[in-house]
């Protein structure tokens, strides 16, 4: 296995197929850098267009379509103290007639110190100036190339992944996305110092990021949604509108994964999942909401 | 304060404005049962037709509309063996196409044993007979009188609380609801000895109860949805279809609490609320769907 | 057949198992009148409470659970002149974030003159002061009571009618309603002069009615949904949140008619639907939105 | 003004910035052929993938962001006698207990008779063969070039238009586009020789088509979604889901458009509306729903 720098000099904000940027082979591992939302670098200067802009594509040899990309996050890391986040809840997370209500949206900016590992609000204008919570980083958009040559916007998620802005893809975790094009061609970006269920106020604390993954082929693995794992859950996504319905993707997504990886046919998952089951809501935000359905693996214990 | 022992023999399967069963004064304490949501009592016989029955309601002297009722559950404890549940996931919760894969439904019984604190899958037809989780019992349904002399099927749930199927409704925690009428008429049924989130089965796993409360009148409360709390959370309730809208009730509702109970104004709720708030789906089965809009109380340590 | 006259001394705002306030056979005609939303008669004098207020119930002898209540408009006249409506399109209709832009609710009122069929806006203020439409007399909300001994408010509607808003309740229908007690415990009110499709400034040209409604049974008919037929149409209602929700309803109420009645399996009527199928959204406003599911009957006529 | 002959010889699955196929002056004709939804041309023979295959793209000279893109449709014509539909209701628009009943899926053939004007199941295995419905020939898929460099799928809808699937696409109408890249880049395709509301069973009577448009631009337009006019009505477009989601885009469009044009601020607009507005579901089968606003343009006679 290789490991390859990649200092990215230009951004996408389409999740497509486009060139890749590097090739590497399958189990190699990347250490790379995202801009932040807005398209700002480590040194805080503008260097592309806002948007969610993406590193990449990485082209993983050997990924074809059926296949899944395994995709591990080994390090996520801010690379600046500046963060900054949206100051009001979105119109559209809170009852219709209390959005008259409303003051101005603006926008707050956040010290990010690692060595602390904490996230202090520094706006002296707000009535919680010095606010502060521990630093928690992840990804909010990052995936493969979606079906059928599309170019699909880093505001949004899909079956590729994309703008999901999940709290829990943090550093440890693996996903697995649906490889839909030779390589696969995995983009990366968005990252947050830290951020709530629901990226409510429409952002985490954003910011950019130093990254290291490490990216494999799974052959023939035919998942439809995005999954996760760590050491103690499985998860599955769906991204959709309304909730509702990726709740169902999200739902059915974990059926088949318990069917095609755990041997537990639908009644048996069911009787299972039905007093087992545990659902995130990880964004209420973008285009596409994101519902995970995550099971702990110590119940599958019991299943021989 | 005093403590009434009260036997139940009879039950609604509506939530309104019933005769009162029994009057308590402000802070008084019930012990009393309930049957499980088929209508049978402790020693598994029908005692009254099915439907999530409820026992009560009970009149809390000096609760008048305007007020909130807060009714602590001191224990809730299963009081036989039998429990059941549904063998496959509900078909409103899986992808339109996959319901056609379903096989049959039907019903499964748990042994639930109150010593152990473990619920056992006792059915032999199935694949993960023997099957056990821990038992962390809880109220599906309970609330009370609505609003306009209105009578509402304890099949769902509304801005006086009803079938919330939520997993965290358990021993110890505090519920506020909204007094629409003198007395405000509490009802309580439909327990489960433990439960998956969003009752995805469309059941817990169904049982009569021991249950202990104290109740008591928050005089000038004016909240408009249900609220929860115990040591470590505020929990605000939405109650609606789709999953969308009853977030949007639940984040306003804990933008109400904090307003009124914490002084803090939206925007600065919004900039704690954004990277803090975490949620729960309590239910996706019921007529009405539930969320949760959580905050942990440590969160609001650094607001003098 | 008898017709009987009768004056209403007051009113409810939840249909529910009240009292009858008359028994009429199977067949017979009600001559009757109805108050406006708020509660105002035909001298526009204040003489109940707000909020839909219902003529009725009226007992119609033999209709027991399993039926279906026919009621047949016979006239629907608007008693008053002055109507009024709201100004502004309701919050949960636009944009959430075009919401920040609306000016303050108001309401305004429009002259109906029964004579001219026209209806005039009325307000000085306004800069559409004169502004005429034709009248169109409907019905907004009536229906039986509902099943379990539930009483639900007229804002709202469900399996057994109330408040749908259909603009295409006018003279000349006949509703069906499931019954689900006996008597089938038939209410009726909220009059528009005119109404546009969604109800989506929460109301039509609110007014008091002369009505006059033929009542009869339809035995073992096992409807699930309210229908409506006209000479032109069959119509299918769904009650629900979202209007995809109630979308599903409506559609399969259609399906299960034309089974019923007309002898088409479901892929009969699929291939015929596909390319004749007709959808209103009746109203957008209450709490669950009504969709209605239309098909022209002349399309059944090369049905043998 | 030119009028153009193009013969398509490839075709795209996606609505993107892809190279046009032919550079047209602003007011010019273009005379042209579409394949159907599954990529076979008038005489039937499959010359390209499936999927509502596109015909173009064409740029528009002079058509920058910020204008609209005019398209009139002057002719819509089937240039075969073979068309076909789906033979089920899709699962998604049924209760989801009653997709447990359904029938397996297929397709059926329908005769489309150009002379007579009509559209005929020939499937002698259909209980209703012989089935006719009058032809009103429709496009079901076109639209611009999306924001942001996307390529956005053939099988969706945005605002851009897309799969709209509206069975009022016919002859005659004129549509505006928000453009978003030079040119515009106009494709199109889907063509249905008739269609229902909602496109349930999934698809219109699929068929190629021998269309004539018309294209212009309109500067510095602003306009957000689609918008269709005819002789008799305003139509505004929403894209997304839940439908109540598309109803509000739909609605809110109508606003911008009745302000721009004519000169109406929200309170005016929405008086009229209120008691004016018609509401068309468009599809409820595509990843993306339809919704239509419609105004019927004599009620702005009165409007000075």
């Amino acid at each position: 296995m290789t490991t390859h720098e990649f200092t990215p000099d230009h951004y996408h904000v389409t999740m497509g197929s486009h060139d890749p940027v590097l090739r590497i082979a399958d189990g190699d591992t990347v250490v790379t850098t995202t801009v932040d939302a807005r398209g700002r670098d480590s040194n805080d200067e503008l260097v592309t267009e806002p948007g969610n802009p993406q590193t990449g594509p990485f082209y993983v040899e050997g990924a074809e379509p059926g296949d899944a990309l395994a995709v591990r996050f080994d390090r996520i890391t801010p690379n600046r103290r500046r963060g900054f986040t949206g100051a009001l809840i979105a119109e559209r997370i809170l009852e219709p007639a209390f959005v008259r209500t409303l003051p101005p949206k603006r926008e707050v900016n956040w010290d990010v110190d690692v060595e602390k590992q904490s996230v202090t609000l520094t706006d002296p204008e707000s009535k919680i100036h010095g606010y502060t919570v521990p630093m928690v980083p992840m990804l909010g958009c990052f995936g493969v190339a979606p079906p059928r040559g599309q170019a699909i916007s880093t505001a949004t998620s899909y079956v590729n992944g994309g703008n999901m802005d999940y709290r829990g893809h943090v550093e440890g975790v693996t996903v697995y996305f649906p490889v839909a094009t030779p390589g696969a061609l995995f983009h990366l970006g968005d990252g947050h110092a830290v951020q709530g269920d629901g990226e409510i106020v429409g952002t985490g604390v954003e910011i950019s990021m130093d990254v290291q993954f490490t990216a494999w082929v799974v052959k023939n693995s035919n998942i439809v949604w995005p999954r996760t794992e760590d050491d103690d859950y499985l998860m599955a996504f769906g991204n959709a509108r309304p909730l509702d319905e990726a709740l169902q993707y999200a739902t059915t997504e974990l059926l088949r994964w318990l069917d095609a990886d755990y041997g537990l046919d639908t009644e048996s998952a069911s009787i299972m999942l039905g007093q087992t089951i545990e659902y995130e809501i990880a964004n209420v935000f973008d285009p596409a909401y994101t519902v995970v359905a995550k099971l702990k693996k110590s119940w599958l214990d019991q299943i021989s």
